[in-house]
């Protein structure tokens, strides 16, 4: 199953034809598949699985929070990596138990930390000294030991961009060697903190293992000393970061060279092995569907003026990402080069530079790929655009997870000062 | 009146101390100062009064899209320049008057240019000969003649931000002055475009007078060209991208100095000058107040993570774009070199790097200053973090003018498909 091919000329999602969608919807909409994220789900634990890893696999959340998305990775078996007491809101509403729910982030609240404790998740990951004693505070209150592992920091240049590269020792997240090794030894001695685990993530959309091989080479020493000092480590946090396509010359690490570089490090380590993947699960799952508003044509360019905007999908303003972009309808006729731009107020709201397609006319539709991750989760009201609707396709059927919104839903919170007369 | 001070080393907003907004609003939240927009507003009309120059002036309605920030320029006899029928929507809700309206856009859709029309709104800028063809057409069915500038592209350098520059002949914005003369001609032809003006905008955040001075000169020359081609000019739109400071040493053109440059070279020109000022009339007329959720230490760093995270204020980790962090609370005390970061699961979540501040601790308050612009209405649920609290204040009352997004609030337009089970 291809979750997105042409079928007669015509771009399907699954077997609905996405001008039929367009037509019921309006324009701009996300289409996930839930055929590819179910696939995408069950090829990933097969390849776990296969190497013989005891693994959890728990979705990144933050790379597509629909709803329906993660009913759809949950009744899987999928568990969920969240970042915010809002994902884990959303996690166990999707029908995620907390046993495989684990919570990563910098800057944790004591008022998300608490409601972490009282869902009973399976694991908090710790970014820092000051939290393990904020949680340790909390845990005690409440006769609770919190399950936690400690997220390292494994000064690891991951060859990612850098506003998704997370492992290096300036950045944010993660706690030093030199600082954890002794630091596990005083969790073992909190009441409030069972030190179960090593976390590592060292970043986004990595397309060579060596990266990964780097860091998980340095956690398996990390686990070694930390057994010799007695502390009884069992689970392996390997984080997520696994690439995808975005260029047809992509070639990220397969599932199954992923799981055996894991099985390299951590296959006889006798630990509980936790993956984190986001983007991996969901972007090659959806696409965001587009219609020309016009073509303009200038001495430079020619532009493709489209109805979604860089609110919809920030990911090329943002980190000069690339996606592809596909004709809805094929016409089989000549070619142009476009610019593909959104109709926002700023010159980063540029989709695509000169990309060779088929001559597009006004009231075309395009689709951009790969947009399932960081698509929809990052996306906004800028230029009073209302934020797009959410369609997911399952065989024959489609339906909308997420209805456009309206302006005055975006405004829904607002009111005007008691001073401002109304009228 | 200084909008934000401290008084007895406290900051406030107005007469309202911000540990005071806080305590009711919880963080992180926006405050906007109503009598620095109401200065803004009234020192700009009076500059441009005193050159005595024809002015409109409408507020850039994307640089902040809250309804009763609005209502504060409606009151204050301020139009909008609008981007979309959702800011459409909003500028006549907030009592702005059609006649003080001019629409911009590269992306106008033919529902938006049909409520424009409906509206019957002072201007819409045509940013390409293929949208002034449509409007024709809708204007004709509609029995209406549209009043329109063309927006030329002067290919102007605007030595600003490369995302927010908008003049270069590369850029998707306006119409290049080859195209533009002939089809000045074609629209006088148009039965229903009304070709009355000439609109110019080369960026964002611009901090001299000089990018403005050459643009400027290139449209006095195409006035006096079209004049010549016998088209009947009446209004010279010039746009907005008057800069404002961020940095204690950042020294934009005052208003009268700016003033000065429009009558140099428009001051004879017989025509009504349209001003489309955005941050220059809101940024530094509101903060964002977060609270300091712990300090973590680093060998390589000391990082106060803050409770607000990228999805609320988006410029630095977009443009990489500097806003002064300031303790709400002065201590007197020493002095620490911190990174002030967000809680957000990415590296780009840094609000400011080796800043020197008081040494601050967990629940303290910091205020990043100058973010009335491009703050809120850029911001994003990204993390499934709820949308911010907007405040105003005037005088020594303050009203909360946007509610802080609950959970629910963010996915209340989801639903699961039909074929997933509910429970």
């Amino acid at each position: 199953m291809t979750p997105f091919s042409y079928k007669n000329g015509i771009l399907c999602a699954e077997n609905v034809p996405l001008p039929l969608i367009a037509e019921t919807a309006e324009t701009p909409f996300y289409c996930y598949s839930s055929s590819a994220l179910e696939k995408n789900a069950s090829e990933f634990a097969d390849a776990v699985k296969k190497e013989g890893l005891d693994a959890l696999i728990c979705f990144a959340v933050k790379s597509n929070a629909n709803p329906a998305v993660l009913r759809t990775f949950a009744a899987a078996g999928i568990g969920a990596d969240i970042v915010s007491g809002g994902e884990l809101e959303l996690a166990l509403a999707a029908g995620i138990p907390p046993e495989k729910i684990v919570f990563s982030g910098v800057g944790k609240t004591e008022k998300e930390l608490e409601a972490a404790l009282d869902a009973g998740i399976f694991q908090l990951n710790a970014e820092s000294a000051e939290e393990l004693e904020t949680l340790n505070e909390i845990a005690i209150k409440k006769g609770k030991k919190a399950p936690v592992a400690l997220r390292i920091n494994p000064d690891v240049d991951a060859h990612t961009h850098a506003k998704i590269s997370t492992g290096k020792k300036e950045n944010k997240f993660g706690i030093s060697w030199e600082i954890a090794r002794p630091l596990y030894a005083k969790a073992t001695k909190m009441k409030g903190i069972s030190p179960v685990g090593i976390d590592v993530h060292i970043g986004s959309q990595l397309t060579e293992t060596a990266p990964f091989e780097e860091a998980f080479g340095k956690v398996a020493d990390m686990l070694h000393t930390l057994r010799e000092d007695g502390i009884n480590i069992s689970r392996i946090d390997v984080g997520g970061g696994l690439g995808v396509v975005y260029r047809d010359d992509d070639a990220p690490p397969s599932f199954k060279e992923y799981a055996a570089a894991v099985k390299k490090y951590f296959g006889d380590a006798g630990c509980r092995i936790i993956f984190e993947p986001g983007r991996r699960l969901s972007a090659e799952a959806g696409i965001l569907v587009s219609r020309v508003v016009r073509v303009k044509k200038t001495p430079a360019k020619t532009f493709l003026v489209v109805d979604a905007g860089m609110n919809d999908l920030v990911r090329p303003a943002m980190y000069d990402a690339y996606h592809a972009v596909a004709p809805v309808v094929e016409n089989g006729g000549e070619k142009t080069l476009y610019d593909v731009v959104g109709p926002v107020c700023e010159s980063s709201d540029v989709f695509a530079k000169n990309r060779l397609m088929q001559t597009m006319r006004a009231g075309d539709l395009v689709a951009f790929k790969a947009a399932g991750a960081y698509g929809s989760s990052m996306s906004s009201t800028y230029n009073m655009r209302p934020l797009a609707a959410e369609i997911m396709v399952k065989g024959d059927r489609f339906a909308v997870v997420r209805k456009r919104q309206s302006i005055s839903d975006v405004t829904r919170a607002c009111s005007l000062a008691p001073w401002q007369e109304e009228g």
